[in-house]
């Protein structure tokens, strides 16, 4: 039998950016005003984001795969976390982004995933602040230093927020972030008793306490992703204004789910950060407030990013290998 | 601000499988064997499948996002349907394969989307036939000779069916496939007259009609893909014995969808093909009826064919291009 001929196709040659390509060109500030973007975009109508999928891989971790639409690109990423893989040498999330045209279908970029969630983690965080805490909030507080809280903690400098106090379980994570930003590294009750605090934790055990809410406190909840993992305690939960990413997402895995679960916490009691953002709904009450953020990460923020990639691209700002497929 | 260093990170050549690349290396005869394992571990309770999520893309199609597990492998396959595409040199499917270690989360392969879709679709016409089709089934009718009826006829030739009669709108395209199988062109009627008739067209409007459907005629029917699609008409289905590929699928958007929808199919009028495979369902009740297979496609045909892939470059042959993300 003979080979078929192909049909009619064109082989284009396909960027493919790299971790470095990503961070090297899409700057902290840049990701917070896409982020932005994205949530208004989002807020609006304009973008699309159906439910993420999981993919159980126990007993290593899960993937998941995030579709999403905006601005002419529909992508999906496709990405994992499997919490044992660092004692293994291995990053926890892993994966790519498949970029592809939302009028053609063509499959424009692959971008990878742990330089993009980092960014787009980490712009979240400084769009929170900017938003939901006091206008006179200056200090940060990071709990957690590894790579999405280093991301926080750069996106916030870059949103002038500082000095700050960094803490981590390893004194080599904070310092080493204490030494780059020209922060402090300090104890647990000295990150909490900043302006705006950020938690990027595994989730595994409260890391804000009910006696640790101070009056007027920003509180940026980053790290619970699944069910039975919070970062606060119920009682802290439920003495906040609270917002979240999305409410469908915060519900089910992220720090509110708990609270939910329990009765603690209903819709209504709930803001998206998209609402206040496009003004549809208000943000902090008044300056005695404790406000608290839930972020559960979002495909249409890697959206953003991924906007800022393929537009520096085009610019001329960034040299992919290619790939043909 | 200083750039911070980069966390322990390895960054292997990621293997990229072209059209070429599987077309090359996996012939009909193993991607029908390959096939056929897939069903048989998936009914077995040993691969895994999450629903298919769409991302809708108006007015021009949509976008998949299928994610599957087997063999030690996570996959999520990102396609696009976008009909109109021809029309502008485009093609309707398009996309990449992502394939993941599911045990550490590593992505080993970026691989081709139009090259496995080809063939886990021609091949499970192949399986389909082999196992609900008479015993002295020989004689092979194509409705649709485009990409994906191509492929049907080529696996189902693999699989020593034939002669056959190839049928489509455009003779240029039923004639070129009929020179390279030495099979032949003929009308609508001439292949609906053989024992094994494979309809891939785009389901807009039925090319098995009533007054079509012989005794022991084995159907496979792969065109209809969404909502009011059909390649059969109502009486035709439900004077079948009626197989598809997996009930959540076909009874969504499938060629049983709209027969299931009028209320005159109920899940226990279908059998899957996994369970005549594994011997836990009957298969042709006898030489007389009329079998009807709804093929939907299914991710875990595309972990079968995925898995061949990287079997074939373990070994050694296949040289794919490489990139690092």
């Amino acid at each position: 039998m003979e080979r078929p001929q192909s049909t009619v196709r064109t082989v284009p040659e396909i960027p493919a950016f790299s971790y470095e390509d990503v961070l090297g060109v899409v700057s902290p500030l840049e990701a917070i005003e896409r982020v932005r973007e994205g949530f208004v975009e989002y807020a609006s109508g304009e973008w699309a984001m159906p439910a993420k999928t999981y993919l159980d891989a126990s007993p290593n971790g899960d993937f998941r795969a995030m579709p999403a639409r905006g601005a002419g690109l529909a992508i999906l990423k496709w990405v994992t976390s499997f919490p044992g893989n660092p004692s293994a040498g291995l990053p926890v999330v892993m994966g790519v982004i498949c970029v592809s045209s939302d009028t053609t279908g063509e499959l424009l970029a692959l971008i990878d995933v742990r330089s993009v969630t980092a960014l787009r983690t980490g712009a979240v965080a400084a769009v929170a602040a900017q938003e939901l805490a006091r206008e006179d909030a200056s200090t940060v507080g990071i709990i957690g230093c590894g790579l999405h809280g280093g991301w926080a903690a750069r996106c916030l400098a870059a949103a002038e927020y500082g000095p700050g106090v960094l803490y981590d379980p390893d004194p080599e994570a904070a310092g080493s972030l204490a030494g780059e930003l020209g922060w402090e590294a300090g104890a647990r009750e000295d990150a909490l008793g900043c302006d705006v605090v950020t938690c990027v934790t595994p989730g595994a055990e409260p890391v804000v306490r009910a006696g640790d809410l101070r009056a007027g406190v920003h509180l940026n909840l980053l790290g619970a992703d699944g069910p039975g993992k919070a970062e606060a305690e119920l009682e802290v939960v439920e003495s906040c204004t609270l917002f979240c990413d999305e409410w469908r997402q915060a519900s089910h895995g992220g720090e509110l789910t708990g609270a939910v679960e329990a009765g603690r916490v209903r819709r209504e009691d709930v803001t998206e950060l998209g609402s206040v953002l496009t003004g549809s709904a208000p943000g902090r009450p008044d300056a005695e407030a404790a406000t608290l953020f839930d972020s559960t990460g979002l495909a249409i923020q890697d959206v953003a990013i991924c906007l800022a990639v393929l537009e520096a691209h085009r610019a001329g700002a960034v040299r992919p290998s290619t790939v043909r497929l």
